[in-house]
């Protein structure tokens, strides 16, 4: 059997979003908001969608295949297999199951895990479960795999240019590059109504777009200071922002990142940690005594943190952003597309660095955790991982559309939400070789996906 | 920090179903099927439901909280929490972050764990999350807690008798009087659509019953032959029924569990296993060269290994059969309610036992594994439990509803499934103090809950 394992985490990784997407200054005009309410106000380049041949399920049934492709994992060493999403097609049966086709013809059906779901934080927890497997009693030497895959659409209005799409796999296991410090962890967990989908033939949520930042930004600054007090006694000093490399924040819009970043400078002024210098100090001393209500609503506050904070979001968040501000929020995914940036940008420069996480779903459930990079070998490295993700190729090969044509397309999606009995375009011009798409929904709802040639000209339709 | 745990399992549980129930007996006749179709053909008793004030979320909290009051166990002690539910109200917001309320009030927000999903097995997942977190380096001492909870309505037709509703809550940490046996457990995961709820804003899924009945036994096939397999691998010996006192079962209906276990004797038989004795060889030997296929189909077998399991099935299987057939089918809280009805029936000779336990969900995921049982320490003893779960002052003091009734209650929560602006009757007079209870669903889909008051006279509304 296998030995106790050390150094669990993320062995690889692979990202998936549609080629399809929307620039935001376009969108903007198109709206009639003022110029830069989208790219300035949110912080946003691009959006992402899926058109009528793609949904949740075909996009993670392409990036599990091209993990397992691109690292030579052979589909019989996955022993577990955790999806987290919040994009519901069925109320019951599981995206997990859909992925077991890809298992199912190597023979293996010996994979435990199913959905993990609340919001955005749902690939959190599946990842979470899928480390936590490796370090039980119950782990069998196999690799665990966690799928994130989302799509965000939005009903006409303020939160419409919030959309995002994509699709991200990683295979966990001891040795990794990708390292979880599992004691530097810490959690705040909920009951509020800030963002929730309670509309069940809609695939759009009620949002109250005001009080989910607040609740996001509440909940940051409880975890970082539960984090704080953890580390401190467990490494009997004090943590602050100099303490990791790197930040990476749940992305609904970059412009609550920058928001987020600065927060954690005002924790640390508060917190008198060494991180904050005289200048600084001054500058924040007004701020000292609002209650925490009053520190988020004042835009005082937020202009004097994000103008000191700058330099050092810029160094340590900057890298992060990449991703999220061209594809929109991937829900689910937006997090570790995060990673997938930071990754892509400084996958040489990594190795013995921490990066301190913050995961938030609205409901809502957040956690702030730390990972430690390793070089790693091949296939499992960091160079490689990025390499693999290709992301630079992948953001530079999609195709514009329209206003016009993403509210069509949209249109035609809200009518096929839940129905049944249609068949797609089936044109899958645009997709890369090797992408699922979606075929038919049967008369029974029964859900049916082909997969685009390889290059070489194999079909794989099943 | 938390030292190495041993002997991970569950410390304590407590079993909530509704106060309300139709005889099955009086529904037959009310259907107008043939006498005995659903307490002979479908081997059920009994059919619990959820009026217009329960629902899946005021069950949980009923279970949770009367779990903490009456192990005495401080709500700050509770490190992790999760859910298993197919019986989705919101398609973003889990059900975990409602039972946050409790813990909140004691200023424990710091709780991992989401809800997990895929019909009838999600609350295994939970289970299975729950306990490889007290055995992985992310621990930190506290308890783990899972909560399953579903209401199982169906559609007017065949299926609408296998309905059923209740929450089971499962307290896990170390030094447990049930003990996973971690290594002792296999899974069968595959892409089908037997059972699916694809009708986003119906609560009735959609069921293909004779499919999902195969699906299921071959679920159980694979698991079984799987698990013998790497008991053998790891014990160094063959292993048959006999080395288990009892086998547990998801149970949708009692007639299922009974060709479960006989599925297994015929498993055991063409193994060549021990406990198969020379009559039974004979009995058994014209079914020896079926394919798997017939082998499901044929009625001469089911009838021939029923027949010769039956003694077997009243000693292994029939203590575990209670609960489920007073109640129905609880989807994910079904096997943990024929587990509670082992603990029920009998807690004083468990000591030293093995259990197998097989869970099953639609789609489909399955896991068959072993547990063991210690005496425990109070309160976390085996006969605490029993006597915590009280299961027969609870199945007799419910009410019986006409056929009639339930019916109208089955068409108003049709007509109130997803919708807004409503308050329910308020009625709790059937509700046993301590019960929590839906009042209001407001303009923005919100939900609130009150909680009856204790016989003391304290009112806990919130």
């Amino acid at each position: 059997m296998a030995s106790q394992p050390k150094n669990v985490g993320i062995l690889a990784m692979e990202i998936y979003f549609p080629p399809t997407c929307l620039q935001q200054e376009v969108l903007e005009a198109h709206d009639g908001a003022s110029k830069g309410k989208y790219t300035i106000g949110l912080g946003q380049d691009c959006m992402g969608f899926c058109t009528e041949v793609e949904d949740v399920i075909s996009m993670s049934l392409t990036a599990v295949n091209s993990l397992l492709e691109k690292y030579s994992v052979d589909p019989k060493q996955i022993g577990r297999l955790e999806v987290g999403s919040e994009t519901v097609i069925d109320k019951s049966k599981s995206i997990k199951t859909f992925l077991m086709e890809i298992f199912e013809k190597h023979g293996n059906t010996d994979i435990e895990g199913v959905d993990s779901t609340n919001a955005c934080y749902g690939g959190t927890a599946a990842l979470f479960n899928c480390v936590n497997w490796v370090e039980s009693a119950s782990w069998d030497g196999r690799y665990g795999l966690v799928v994130c895959t989302d799509s965000a659409v939005y009903a006409e209005g303020p939160a419409r240019p919030t959309g995002g799409a994509a699709a991200i796999a990683m295979l966990v296991g001891p040795d990794a590059p990708i390292v979880f410090e599992s004691k530097i962890r810490a959690s705040h967990m909920s009951h509020v109504y800030d963002f929730y989908k309670p509309i069940l033939d809609s695939e759009y949520p009620v949002v109250d777009g005001k009080l989910s930042q607040t609740c996001y930004l509440m909940a940051l600054d409880a975890c970082y200071k539960s984090l704080c007090n953890k580390y401190e006694k467990l490494e009997g000093k004090q943590f602050s922002m100099s303490d990791a490399a790197y930040f990476v924040f749940h992305s609904p819009y970059n412009k609550l990142v920058q928001k987020s970043f600065s927060r954690l400078l005002f924790n640390d002024f508060l917190r008198n940690a060494s991180s904050i210098d005289e200048s600084a100090k001054k500058i924040l001393a007004p701020f000292e005594s609002l209650t925490g209500d009053e520190s988020y609503q004042s835009r005082d506050l937020e202009k004097a943190s994000q103008q000191l904070a700058k330099p050092l979001y810029d160094e340590k968040v900057q890298p992060t952003t990449l991703i999220p501000k061209q594809v929109g929020n991937m829900y689910t995914a937006s997090l570790y597309a995060a990673f997938a940036s930071l990754l892509h940008n400084k996958h040489n420069t990594l190795a013995g660095q921490r990066v301190i996480m913050f995961s938030y779903g609205s409901g809502l459930t957040a956690t702030m955790f730390s990972l430690k990079f390793n070089e790693g070998q091949h296939p499992f490295s960091l160079s490689n991982i990025a390499s693999v993700m290709n992301v630079t190729e992948k953001l530079e090969s999609r195709h514009e559309f329209t206003p016009e044509k993403f509210i069509e397309i949209l249109k035609l999606m809200e009518y096929r939400y839940g129905a049944k009995d249609f068949v797609t375009s089936k044109d899958c011009s645009l997709l890369a070789p090797g992408t699922y798409y979606l075929t038919e929904v049967d008369s029974k709802y029964r859900r049916f996906y082909a997969k685009k040639a390889q290059e070489n000209g194999l079909v794989n339709g099943h």
